[in-house]
């Protein structure tokens, strides 16, 4: 019953009075203990009256209406059906029972007849964690055991500690159960429980910390122990140690644990976790325990957040192999211009690899206490497998990893067709942190689509809403090769960019008016095909303007989706002209495809498309820079011939951005 | 994006003019068809004017927003950036091109230059499903696409085909992919493609039925297919057939479909299902098909529901063992006076297993046009294994089980710790269909609890949100031990009987007061314990009282949650004298728990306690009466010493009765 609202109501635990001895009962704060008059009442009875120390509040109810406080003037009440005394205490005793309440029973005429003494200890038992999400663990949050969304939403939150702080543990922090360093526990979120009564308990009492079964997998606690003698920190609670019993000390104690999730969400796992405290009584040796109090709080493990391109770059990752040190040297530039770090992954890592953008994908895990980078493996692997695990985990450097049980996995795993979109509002509904694009054969009936496990993983972080697109037309099959968002300086923060053959065709057609027609393509270009090309060649090909009608309705296709999903108009859009062939029955780019460019801020490294030469220059290049200047962009086309395009890929697909994670916090999310 | 506002707004599709020549294009009806007319003008263009046929309806928008329809006396409007015809069919064509819109373009002056020509041929295309659940399948809802609770929720719904309609089968009808019979069919849910067009459709399109590979294991689809040569029906969709191509007919058609759910909701299974129908149109040969248009319906799966034991009582099943046919005689009279009927288990079903209530539980499916029983089977296997799917599984009788990979399971497994409330109103919120009770560990930290698999199964059935209660203190460790529910002719329409050692402590010092400690316990009794027993000596043991304030304390634990969770008061309780004893720290049944009773509507079987005899009268029965007859229930005292409650059963675990179902549709809950 998470998240009900009753769950603010305080606890009331039912006590049997026995007339004619005492009984002793721990009274935890804030909570209420019930006690049926009438029912306890000795034959003869007809009046009670109460006596109670002044750490006790208490209350008579008849039939569950309360009546109104005891007032000094009133000794006593009829004994009714149904009535109930309903006391609590708001202060921890200092010593045991130092509290009463004492029911004295009344015959008929007023005689008293017989009494229940109930002495009690007064204890505080709250287990706390962050639920109001300001950084610091408050006292006993009435919201603590439920997780809700929205700016105005409470509830814990966890981190998966997946990076690697201590350069001596080979793999993520979760994957073992020590803690190595500080740095460690400053991922964790920070749960004390706070115990407060007399110096020492009655005998027969014990406090138990535990989770389910069913959460022990995701979970872990660590507990410091002998603070005073060099800090030892102990695991408590995970995997194989489902409960903890807790050390009474006495007085006013807050016992401090650090909590670390263990796995994202995921289809089976939608997030939630709960640790429980338990006080168990025991009447006498022999008899077994009985619990009297419980008290649980609910962590959501934070997911794991993307970057769309339209966020600030950090640092820029390219592979170094035999062929690009030419394109290495144009991305130094254009990453000096931006003011970000460049990170060149060489041979001995990437075994030759150059695809960084399909190896890995850039993200981050955030909590009000703490935020770090973590890196999506794909499940494919190429040469550059190794990369991440040996280059990218590290202090506050995280690794997930989502792989199917059988290796089926195609060319849409590799996460060029892993995108996401910047912030947006569509048919009402906002996506602050904009929505997650991948590529599918959906609406077709057969076809490639991403595995599932990762599929999976991607709609169970929640806040990033994926859009499935129609990506299976392609060759290579990614979205990124047909879709880009660049920063704009306006209302709408950002242009979405298509690949456009109509664009690319209407462009031809009006140089051909010009009487432009003669211009020749390809100069200087390094590929395989050395024949002429010029705009009459490429206007006069029926197939080929066949087969951009095609490919035009495919992109059509995707962008009236994204027109719907992303909740865009046709100004929200820039056509960039681009130009396709078939082969197999799938689409590759007949010249480099420009949309599978590096976008840094406002830097741009555009893949040089080598189109038609007019005075000079390219008009490609120049219908470009006159749709991206005017939007405060720098356009830098680099050749990316040989080592790229040639080999089916772009700029973008040779390179890979880690980014300034979003200002907007994911909780604030309403998915 | 299912159940966003945006899902009902038309389909746009985008298509390309091409001024100059013609352009032929399918258009769906209810969607609408975007051009860029800006985009496609021609150099020197500077004012745009349309002609279209009567059967098209066309509206001009400027950046977004519509200029009122076409006057009769506006010819043209300028060509302003952002310019775009959107346009849309009402009726389906009766011939291929019957329809046509002509852009034509004007140069400064108003002299026309160029036009482009769209010729179009309308095509209805609907899959419908019954979104509205009136048991009708209607035309094109708007809502089918989405799926909510709630009485003003729409969305349509499946049933697992778990049942056997055809004695020929060895399973139930979802674990084949044939048709037996027309009952077969009736359990389906229809689904309707309608289809409405000219005679042929033009070359190059083809319309596909299907479902993504992560749903084809929960769904089948069949069609009928040569309808006036013998009904034979086909099985189209499912399991390993991801896409069907459906044959264009021409005219008005209505292909029917039934679909079937093949697995109920689950941890892994949130119980939605989409199908999909796609129109694909190919531009000529060797080139590959691209959607132009997708269709797509959801389903849920009917969850399993679960009857109190205050609703009517059908059938009541027992065994028949060697040594229990006085037993079955006592609940033959008492079924004869609730006027159900009584199935008795033989011998050779049975295998000795007289625990009718352990091995399964009786629930139902329902959706519009069809309910039927479903038997929930217990991961155990005792000696009634066989008897749900050789004696229950049959027509319009289900079966379903859920097994744990590894085999560990406790006797919290076994179905008599498997109960669930009448419907209930707790904190402000409703659960019409009550809610399921489990027994757990829960909340003491180790302990036995009930198998992972049954638990997810149970929670993911949704409409009856399951509390988990404390059971693990008894030696069965059933809730059924401690907790039923009677029905009454009130306002709130039933009681919460609950077994209570302070009741029976109270009720015998009553009696001891009333001079009658000596009155003797367990006369005529057949158990082991031959010693004579009066209330002074069960007074006066004060292991057993302090065992028994023990089991009270476990008891009122599970009391107050109950009293919270399903929103109880006392007076909707009933405290029934109970007694028990400890044995290696579990506790069992000191003489007969009345709590596990029979219920049939006003007539209960409850197990003899052959408490003290007051009069020749025992005193349990003569209060246990005094506390039910008042809510005109009858009582009927059942011996079940030797053959049930020395083996640590009572009554109601060696029968189960079949309810019958609730009035109100689970999908007016709210889950």
């Amino acid at each position: 019953s998470l998240g009900c609202p009753g769950s603010e109501m305080p606890w009331e635990r039912t006590l049997r009075l026995q007339p004619g001895s005492r009984i002793h009962a721990l009274c935890v704060l804030g909570t209420h203990i019930a006690t049926d008059v009438y029912g306890a009442a000795p034959a003869g009875a007809v009046a009670f009256g109460v006596k109670h120390t002044e750490g006790v509040n208490v209350e008579v109810a008849f039939r569950g209406q309360a009546e109104p406080g005891l007032l000094p003037g009133v000794s006593h009440w009829p004994l009714n059906e149904g009535a109930v005394l309903r006391f609590s205490m708001n202060r921890a005793s200092t010593e045991v029972n130092d509290n009463k309440v004492i029911v004295i029973f009344y015959a008929e005429g007023g005689q008293p007849i017989d009494q229940a003494r109930v002495f009690l200890t007064g204890i505080g038992i709250s287990l706390d964690v962050d639920a109001d999400r300001d950084g610091m663990v408050e006292k006993n949050n009435p919201n603590k055991a439920s997780w809700t969304w929205g700016p105005e939403g409470h509830g814990a939150i966890l981190l998966v500690t997946c990076d690697r702080d201590s350069p001596l543990s080979p793999a993520p922090d979760c994957d073992d159960e020590r803690v190595f360093s500080k740095e460690d526990l400053l991922d964790m979120s920070r749960m004390v429980l706070r115990i407060e009564g007399p110096q020492h308990l009655p005998r027969g009492y014990e406090i138990v910390l535990y989770v389910h079964m069913s959460d022990a997998d995701k979970v872990g606690v660590f507990h410091m122990q002998n603070p005073f003698f060099g800090q030892h920190y102990v695991h408590v609670l995970g995997r194989r140690k489902l409960c903890h019993v807790v050390q009474y000390t006495g007085g006013a104690a807050e016992l401090e644990f650090f909590v670390e999730g263990l796995q994202f969400p995921d289809e089976t796992f939608p997030g939630l976790i709960s640790i429980h405290v338990s006080l168990l009584e025991t009447l006498a040796e022999g008899i077994p325990l009985s619990p009297i109090f419980t008290d649980t709080v609910v962590f959501r493990v934070a997911p794991w957040i993307m970057m769309p391109s339209t966020l600030a770059p950090e640092n820029v990752f390219v592979c170094s192999v035999k062929d690009n040190y030419l394109y290495i040297k144009e991305i130094k530039n254009l990453v000096n211009k931006a003011g970000c770090d460049l990170k060149v992954c060489f041979g001995y890592i990437n075994r030759g690899d150059r695809w960084m953008q399909d190896e890995i994908e850039f993200g981050y895990t955030q909590a009000p206490h703490k935020s770090f980078a973590v890196v999506l493996d794909s499940p494919q692997d190429t040469g550059l497998e190794q990369f991440p695990i040996k280059e990218l985990l590290g202090p506050d450097f995280g690794y997930v990893r989502r792989e199917p049980l059988f290796k089926a996995i195609s060319s849409l795993d590799s996460f060029g067709n892993l995108e996401v979109s910047p912030p947006v509002t569509a048919a009402g509904k906002e996506y602050p942190l904009g929505r997650i694009l991948i590529g599918s054969s959906f609406p077709t009936p057969a076809g490639r689509r991403m595995t599932r496990v990762v599929r999976d993983f991607l709609f169970a972080q929640k806040v990033q809403a994926p859009v499935e697109l129609f990506s299976d037309w392609l060759a290579m099959g990614h979205v990124n090769e047909f879709v880009t968002f660049v920063p704009s300086p306006d209302a709408k923060r950002f242009r979405m960019l298509m690949a456009s053959p109509a664009a690319c065709y209407k462009l031809f057609r009006q140089k051909q008016k010009e009487g432009l027609g003669e211009a020749t393509m390809f100069k200087g270009y390094s590929g395989t095909d050395t024949k002429r090309v010029t705009i009459n060649k490429v206007l006069s090909n029926g197939i080929m303007m066949q087969q951009n009608q095609y490919v035009q309705r495919c992109i059509d296709w995707n962008r009236d989706i994204l027109k719907k999903e992303l909740g865009l108009t046709e100004e929200d859009i820039i056509d960039v002209p681009a130009l396709f062939k078939l082969d197999k029955g799938k689409a590759m780019p007949y010249f480099p495809n420009m949309v599978p460019m590096l976008i840094l801020s406002k830097e741009l490294g555009i893949p040089k498309p080598f189109g038609p030469l007019v005075g000079g220059e390219c008009c490609l290049e120049h219908h470009v820079r006159s749709l991206l200047e005017p939007l405060g962009l720098r356009c830098c086309f680099l050749e990316d011939i040989s080592s790229y395009h040639g080999r089916l890929g772009e700029v973008h697909c040779g390179t890979n951005v880690q980014r300034r994670p979003f200002a907007f916090r994911w909780w604030h999310v309403t998915p």
